[in-house]
């Protein structure tokens, strides 16, 4: 009852064409905490507040772009159910033994229409958040260490089926549609944003015709002012930035998206709203995805980046 | 799966001692929309961004108070499965018809350990949050009326048995423990913060003698500086301040405490943690609360009203 | 001693090509407060901070660009000193009587070689801030309405001549260079931010060909929430942006620049440095200005309207 | 002309009475900067962004309290006529030589009514805030050590006759008055806030019966947000806080008022207005600094340490 079945964007595994470049920026400059190397050479972060020990693991590859995502489910009950329920649902599944992901149990791995690979599983060692619990300071030692957001928020992806996607998420893992675009027919959904719990997203997909392409990976801050001190650390490190500092119409969160070294966009993100299932999602045109102030809601424009740039 | 069961805190019936007093209070001081008026005289309130018609209602009587706190669930289905798991777990229930609160449906009424009145309903008529359902806008004519806060965010209540009450909320109601006090002795705990969701609470509790009382009713702001928008209102309108602007330890929420003109305290309440299921509580001690810092963080002192001062 | 001479950017006047379209927007979306028309039609605003009659006056005409801008000093015996002074420099000035522009007493007006019309003056009727002498609240009733900015805070002008301007608003008007840019020469200054006082800037320039030329009025909000607000509710009247929300590697302040419906650029601006006549100038260089973020901090980069588009 | 004279206060020699622990307050905690040492065992400071080479000098000393606080003017010549006018208006006034104070140049001393040593000088070698001269970012890696302000923003003092210190301060040293409070007759000013710039005060008196007395010195904060921040440290270090977070009413200002080990109060301070020696001073009543929110304008009451608690 209450929070059940899928919890939250667990992990997602990151491809990067020179690792230590990336784990420079991601641990240097996002300023996550390096939790792990494993046997593969892969390296594995956590935000400072999560309480698991990863959640971005980052893999060096000829080509960017994110091998898969995952969602912490609520216990292993909830797993082999879920995964009954995508079986019976029509695709394929396939589990991965423990281990394979640093401290992380077993997953249930599947491709969804979009092409791109889902992951479910139940188990992943609580680490903590470097804070006391007993007692605790409301923030500490790593919270400062770069733009230190408190966890990985949610993710968007590109892909075509979206509309597909769009069933297998609601009726079979949970989610709730939050709110979506209409492409310019007015009425096929051309863009999603899903959450498994109240946030404003967990999970995001964009109609695309190539499969499996990552938009961007948000991470969370608290306040505007943490986005603008985020906009000075990138600026700092030259990283280059695709928009912002600004406020998405959806979501109404405030954003600044620009790219790590290897070319994947990544965000960092705040605020947004607090939507409940019971609610019916927010419908924006695709004339409001621009000038409708979707995207950018000071600037109201559809940034030619948002729709071509992808890894 | 995913959000099931109890969604949210959905409504609270307050006693005040001057109705139109209370009128002034919480739509132009606080800046609650007033939704309508019954005929036994409630006045009725909603935030401005919440969707549902009402979450405050108003009742004048001879003594200050809350008459009963309302959560709203998914459906009738679990409307009828709660009340069946709570006649199972021992209580009794009472159905009150719809229509006894505006434009809400039939509340299934019982009472807990701590001597309050608590309801679960599944119906209440959405009348949007003023702003347009396509393309809107963030917020609109009415987020700058007073206080304006978001929603109603929460309630700490105070009386008896509040471990039989956590057994209750947990085990039936599918609540969450995130954070608790335990008392002097280091075992029992004391007080308790709930969530349904992912909040740091949706209701809390803090053992005291006197059944049924009300620390506060909590309204949530969308930033530290509304929180001293806040501030400077209540001091504008002559609001008696309890405590703050601070920032809790418990939670990490930053607040006020301050008085209805009835001697209600109710609190401007932002940020705070979001916890999930699989997360252990939060401890703080006794000493922690105080001294630690749990109330007051910066202060590190447990105001002594704190744990006086109810209605 | 201590301030003296200069005190402070008093007043600019604006020309507009649709008078009620432009006092809709500044009254309306700016959140100027109107406080006078006279005989010529002119329309007379004051931000609701500043305790002056005036801060900015709309004239409509088939151009836009600004008339003049004007500098209280200190007193009369301050504003015939420093015409003597500016006559004694080599420059003619003109004496406008009092009363010419409302409320203000007589003006000295000079132009100054980037070809625009300064003023000096010493006397414009105190109208308070709307906030009582005693006991004052620390904002009131005008305060959220529309942008509401605390006051005219600076200009930015564009025309030829900046380094003999620069000499003379030093030597004659007791102004300090606080930042300046150099062009790709790496000597030349060719942008130059200036303070009467100890603010980042009380009038700046830029080096461009045809004189006389507006870039932006800038109007100061407290933080950089407001901004973000700014941001919003430009967008909720289609008010064009150019640049932002984001931050100034100049001045540090953080900043939103758009355009009246007349196409005449205005900024909403927070923060700065508060530099002291005592302190070395910053020095950005051209590429300082552009990929060195001295324009845009977080984007590093020149947007190409900064140095183009001008009424 | 514009700012001429006293330009701002530069520095305060504060008595602690353990070295090394207000070392470890002031450096580690408050987050100053440590440029020196003499060979009396003083430690300098200065705040991160500030260019002097101190601002604070710590003394070992059996009794808490200042010593001295000193302006900086703006030349040679400026001290030698300020002196002069001191004189002739019947001070006594001492020459320190130069290199008494690390780095910094001759000081002219006197006693002022309120039996506090105030120092003048135009000496001290700017060794910059750590960022680069040429294109430099907004802030650096001092700027989040500690609760680290920008810079000694003023001072408050406590003593006798400061009717007569308002009649020296602002006759003779050019300041302004900006803020001020009655006695409860309504008529005798009590308390002054002064400011030689367009600060909301550059010094602070309160009428007391002891001779020079500390109240508290102040360090300036960028955001309301950095004064949660600091509370949060000052928690995190166990400082005991006196009052806030809240907002003053006089100077509109935000703030903490803490103690550091030795019993000196000192606060952390933004905002506030900027006032032109044109404008008529605010006028508090004495119920007006309690009950009228002058102190803390949020919970309207006049804190009893206020008054009482001084070193």
């Amino acid at each position: 009852m209450a929070l059940t079945g899928v919890l939250r964007p667990g992990h997602a595994q990151l491809r990067v064409l020179d690792l230590e470049e990336g784990v420079r920026h991601y641990r240097d400059v996002l300023g996550l905490v390096e939790t792990g190397r494993d046997a593969s050479g892969r390296v594995y972060f956590k935000a400072w507040d999560e309480r698991d020990h990863n959640s971005l693991i980052l893999r060096q590859a000829d080509q960017a772009g994110v091998d898969f995502v995952g969602f912490k489910v609520a216990n292993k009950a909830t797993l082999d159910q879920l995964e009954a329920d995508l079986k019976a649902y029509g695709l394929s599944t396939e589990r991965i033994p423990a281990g394979d992901l640093m401290e992380t149990g077993e997953r249930v791995r599947f491709k969804i229409p979009t092409g791109h690979l889902i992951e479910l599983y139940a188990e992943k060692k609580m680490v903590g958040n470097g804070l006391p619990s007993v007692n605790p300071a409301p923030w500490g030692k790593d919270s400062e260490v770069g733009i230190a957001p408190l966890r990985f928020d949610h993710c968007l992806l590109y892909g075509p089926n979206v509309n597909q996607t769009l069933d297998l998420f609601t009726k079979v893992l949970g989610f709730t549609l939050t709110e979506y675009v209409t492409l310019p027919d007015g009425e096929t959904k051309g863009a999603l944003w899903l959450t498994c719990g109240i946030k404003a997203h967990d999970i995001a997909f964009v109609e695309h015709p190539e499969p499996g392409k990552l938009h961007h990976l948000s991470f969370l801050l608290e306040s505007w002012e943490k986005v603008l001190r985020a906009g000075d650390i990138m600026s700092m490190n030259k990283v280059p930035i695709d928009i912002g500092p600004t406020r998405h119409g959806v979501t109404r969160g405030t954003t600044i998206y620009a790219w790590d070294p290897s070319g994947n966009r990544f965000e960092t993100f705040c605020g947004g709203t607090q939507p409940y299932p019971d609610w019916d999602p927010i419908h924006w045109t695709w004339e409001g995805l621009g000038e409708g102030g979707g995207l950018d809601y000071p600037q109201r424009k559809l940034h030619e980046t948002f729709l071509t740039v992808v890894t």
